[in-house]
């Protein structure tokens, strides 16, 4: 399955904030064909680190396919024969320096000064990420979307969709998600994550674009912690036990490390080469201001909800949390539990063991 | 309970790396009395960023008792009508600026140039703890501990007893503790403690003494994350939802803090005032490189092993899989869960809820 990225213009685009961004571009991708009376349509929205890139692959030759390519094709649990599949970046997304990411975000220049955003960019928020969404599914002729999913930031998206614009569709499939709200210990969580940007002099409050220094040490580290934080014990002893890194004897060396610990490491280091520090900042606070709580009355889906039972970020007590409450507001809420020992990122990685759950309330 | 804290010297002590150090200080305070042939001794191995005082209190002013006061003392579980109860602090103890802490470390004079030690403080180990609890307790005339006692990192040290001087005693309470290993998450976990400090441009590789600068703000950062680890989700519920802290609206000021990060940023602050950060690297390092796999046929003890059921950091699940192992190796182990919402720092605050468990324990 290739796909193509498209970029969606919004002239002028009001944020929660109050700020206004001009000139916005959303990326997206699609999937399948839209039918006659526009009501086929699957929105997917993308996890933190993600991008719209849910499925499928750009070119033959790309060696891995989208991250949930093993639910979303033809045939497969979310049917491209069947539905049309539509993903978008959210602004300020973190891959600044994909090139198939061209969604606006601090490194983007601002058409109002001729300059890079930098420190100027606004705050973003999920409702500002759904709200893009809603006027570029208006766009494509969707006239009733038939599901919102997505996985952990898709899933806050999901939750957010379901206060926001309740009666535009009534399939809520939240993955991998809290509850109603970033839960204190989740902010706090998203915190550190931002903390090596804001600690790293090269971060120079933000605005770091053509002098010459990134953060990209503090970036790097960030990545490191959102990585860790996104497993869990077993896979660690499943992968790694007290394997050094064979760079010194942590006897003796303060600097040597453990084979788990260079792991990550490389992993955070790889993904500061493609990602921006100030979006990251900007999507952690995205995260940390969600909450429907107050908007919970409005809500009219149906939701399947799918933890992932080793995940120490969104855990599976958070999202029990959310389907009682749901539950208590009449709504009704299937669950099915991804077991692995991938934490978090089983979410993605193991997927698949969703696919029959994901069929049936799909078509039901 | 009044406690005086007393200073034992090792002239000579060499350590597992190999370094040798010299005129070593421990600090100790002792609770009870010997018995005539020295067989009523019960050791108190102390947590990652605690020291010897275990009960008691220095003068009768001060504030809070030491942290098992609810089971040492007398009449108490671990009763010290009945019992001589000895703890010590380890050496590079991370508390180096407390006035009652005076156990050699990084920032100690090393007799042999006349100048602090910094970064050439060698890395030091649970088994270096535990030789120089050894010395101290053979020093004060005792033939035999009656147990051996410790929460975290005295949980690790009380492993470590029980594979190094397996004849010595036969009891061994390790609370709040992992498996007979640092497990790999662990020891990157540890690793992203130290992270702050090692980014710190005034940590200088480790010799920062009389330079006019400190690594404080690192060592801040570094015990923000100590405590956001030892701590729980439903903690952070109950005490904090998604209050803010009044330092600016989230929505529009990247800075602006929730409640709970305000009190993180607090508490990481305070325990940086008496703390050193070359202290800590070393001890994270010691927790890294515990593992008493390879000796665990030596393990002749019974044991009591108390994990806290919400536990994120040493979880119940390690402390289970050390049971597991131990049993399989013929080894009696009794456990009893504390049940609360404070995670791992529930093996402190709540140690007396494991009152009779450990009552009888120690008398069986």
């Amino acid at each position: 399955m290739i796909v193509q990225k498209k970029t969606f213009r919004i002239p002028e685009f009001k944020l929660q904030s109050g700020s206004v961004l001009r000139d916005v571009a959303i990326g997206y991708e699609t999937f399948g064909q839209l039918n006659a009376d526009g009501t086929n349509a699957i929105l997917i929205c993308h996890f933190f680190s993600g991008t719209s890139h849910c499925a499928g692959r750009y070119r033959e030759s790309d060696p891995e396919p989208g991250y949930w390519d093993a639910i979303i094709g033809p045939g497969k649990a979310i049917d491209t024969n069947k539905f049309f599949v539509i993903s978008s970046d959210v602004l300020s997304n973190v891959n600044a320096r994909v090139a198939t990411v061209v969604s606006t975000g601090p490194s983007s220049i601002n058409p109002q000064t001729g300059r890079v955003y930098g420190s100027s960019f606004p705050i973003v928020t999920i409702t500002d990420f759904v709200d893009a969404q809603k006027k570029l599914v208006d766009s494509l002729g969707v006239t009733r979307l038939h599901a919102v999913c997505g996985p952990s930031m898709g899933a806050l998206q999901t939750f957010e969709w379901t206060a926001r614009y309740p009666e535009f569709f009534d399939r809520a499939m939240p993955v991998i998600g809290p509850g109603l709200s970033a839960e204190p210990y989740l902010i706090s969580q998203l915190q550190q994550w931002c903390q090596p940007i804001l600690d790293d002099p090269d971060f120079q409050n933000g605005d770091y674009y053509g002098t010459g220094r990134e953060p990209l040490r503090g970036l790097a580290q960030a990545f490191k912690l959102i990585t860790f934080t996104a497993l869990h014990q077993n896979w660690a002893n499943r992968l790694f036990g007290r394997r050094l890194a064979h760079d010194g004897d942590p006897l003796q060396k303060l600097n040597a490390r453990f084979a788990i610990d260079k792991h990550l490491d490389e992993a955070g280091a790889l993904r500061a080469q493609t990602c921006d520090a100030n979006a990251v900042l900007r999507i952690a606070r995205a995260n940390q201001l969600f909450s429907i709580e107050d908007r919970k009355d409005r809500i009219r889906a149906r939701f399947l909800m799918i933890p992932s039972a080793t995940d120490l970020l969104m855990t599976p007590q958070m999202s029990a949390r959310g389907a009682t409450e749901l539950r208590r507001l009449g709504r009704q809420v299937d669950v099915f539990t991804i077991e692995g020992d991938g934490g978090h990122l089983d979410g993605l990685n193991l997927i698949g063991q969703a696919s029959e759950a994901i069929r049936a309330f799909i078509s039901s």
